[in-house]
């Protein structure tokens, strides 16, 4: 493969068909347009994200229609190589992160109230639509060109491949367990049900803890206990069994739903271990045909509440990287190689839950003759 | 009918079977066993409420199986005829109401919180279970027994028909609406969205109003359009038009689901008014076989969430009393003379809708010879 053409052309791995969705191909592509607010990333490396693989299988057994061909990837840590005219919040050679998401409008209540990751007008990092109708390439790719405000420095006590990890999956844990989690009176300690330990969820352990609370990962056998444990919980409960939930009654403030999938997930039964007004968050995003099938009965014998969380805001990724410096929060990484190949194992290697407990794709200069500037 | 045989028996109209349910009987029946912290209640009046008509279709169509014979109320006003040796809430004489709760244990959690509706040991005011077995009575009737925490004084301003539908109905909506109406910064004012105007509804339009916030009544015609406005509601909107959700994008802090059934509630379209991390709270209960059918995506676009809220706290019912005084907070009710006829149409016609606002039940001393002690 030719070096890439920048800064006329990006190059990445794209799916170029949904039923290939674990096969990316080498393609060299336009980037958006530049804006006065964008920055060009030179990408150092990038995180495979669950979002990644629901993406590219596309249709009813992932999250629908996408556009092809599509370049996945947005837990991405790069060298800003390029700045927009407007640009204050970073400079030429700084290391930064991007997340999910690459724009936002910043005019609008959610935008002023930190809220941006909820904004009507954002586009997501990949598979996104800007208002002159260009589809967003992710990260699985030479560069990356974002608005400033999505990307945010990374502290130097991290290393770029922990560093990626944090800015999806780490950040998606963090804003419902920091906006979520109460105080509680008397010197209580709240108590937090981590449901799934995988990507999410070993991230989860480590932040509840950092934030003052107790976690407790549920899990369906007990084969993860030990790794739950090591990373900080204070227990662990399998649900295999009949009437797990009876000796955990009215005991959770918050229980995070760190597992993409809903079948099997008895609500009712996860539902009577959170106390009064306590809160079912999903942050895993099931494909698009799955449901759940509640009554208002299922709420109604304590008032708990069930919603989902989208990402975090800005403020919400400083918070967190200076989190992980003081509480040493780091994910549980296994870099593999950007390629055509490397893609192939690593999406097929997460689809079957075969990674403790992310990967984050590296050698981003051999495969794109980058790492000149 | 002869009068009752008070105090070794109570009267009151009974539910025999629940294909008939809309046509109670007489009967006499056996209290519970009177405990030292329970009074007895000389019935005046009692409010007739969805849950009445609920219980007693019992089944699928309703709430699930019920005992029989079954006397439903649970919007009760009275005065106090006896009391165990242990009250100290009450005395003799005193006007007291009962809501839908008759029992809470006062020694959990939920109980020292002021969140003894989710008591694990509560029991319903009718067709709730006690620790021996025996199976609660509710306020059709001549008199009701209940433990003394569950019964509150009523203000010498209300009368006792209007502060009937205040027990239940009042109470219903009242609790959520002061838990969860936000505090806005810079003398915003919350907006609240009510889903329909019943007996429910138009309470919570007065009680949101006089909480402070703005309440906008969606219906889906215009037919109680005047209604709503004259019961000091903000703002009007039918939903029976083509994307009426747009023009509301974004607005509102809370809604409050007082429509009985889910059938044809786009609750996607709701969602998409609520503000960031804003609540859809349910407080009408469907037949059991109707059911949310919900994504973690409905949720993902603004982190809204969905609960239900059930009846209120003790304190609650008091509070509220007190703002129903202060803002002149009243049902508006028919009334209708305790009969076997009496119960066959008002039952009849509240299920057809037919009904502005509430029915409540009178002359109980006719019915079954009280009113002399």
């Amino acid at each position: 493969m030719a070096p890439v053409k920048y800064p006329e052309e990006f190059a990445g791995f794209a799916v170029l068909d949904t039923a290939e969705w674990n096969k990316p191909k080498y393609i060299n592509f336009k980037p958006k347009q530049f804006g006065e607010n964008d920055i060009d990333i030179e990408i150092e490396c990038c995180g495979l994200c669950g979002s990644d693989i629901m993406t590219a299988k596309g249709g009813e057994h992932g999250w629908g229609q996408i556009t092809l061909p599509q370049i996945v990837g947005h837990e991405i840590i790069g060298k800003v190589v390029k700045i927009g005219s407007k640009v204050t919040l970073h400079k030429l050679g700084d290391r930064v992160g991007l997340g999910a998401q690459a724009f936002c409008c910043l005019q609008c209540n959610r935008c002023k109230s930190h809220n941006e990751q909820y904004c009507a007008k954002g586009v997501t990092t990949y598979d996104g639509v800007y208002e002159d109708g260009y589809v967003s390439q992710g990260g699985y790719a030479s560069h990356v060109r974002a608005h400033e405000y999505m990307c945010f420095s990374i502290p130097e006590e991290i290393k770029s491949t922990e560093a990626a990890s944090l800015c999806c999956a780490g950040l998606t844990v963090y804003s419902p367990l920091v906006r979520y989690i109460p105080k509680l009176a008397n010197g209580e300690v709240p108590k937090v049900a981590i449901l799934g330990l995988g990507g999410l969820g070993h991230l989860a352990v480590q932040i509840t803890k950092a934030l003052g609370a107790d976690a407790y990962v549920f899990s369906r056998t007990d084969s993860k206990k030990d790794q739950a444990l090591k990373l900080g919980a204070k227990g662990f409960i399998a649900t295999g069994s009949k009437d797990w939930e009876k000796a955990h009654y009215d005991q959770f403030d918050v229980i995070l739903n760190c597992a993409i999938g809903l079948s099997g997930l008895n609500i009712d039964a996860f539902l009577s271990i959170l106390k009064v007004q306590g809160r079912f968050v999903s942050v895993g995003l099931p494909s698009v045909e799955e449901k759940y099938d509640v009554s208002p009965f299922t709420f109604f014998s304590n008032g708990a509440s069930l919603c989902s969380s989208a990402l975090g805001s800005r403020e919400e990724a400083i918070d967190l990287f200076n989190l992980a410096v003081k509480h040493n929060i780091r994910p549980w990484i296994e870099e593999i190689p950007i390629s055509e190949e490397g893609c192939n194992v690593a999406l097929t290697r997460a689809w079957n839950g075969d990674v403790r407990y992310r990967f984050v794709f590296t050698e981003f200069n051999k495969a794109f003759g980058t790492g000149k500037a």
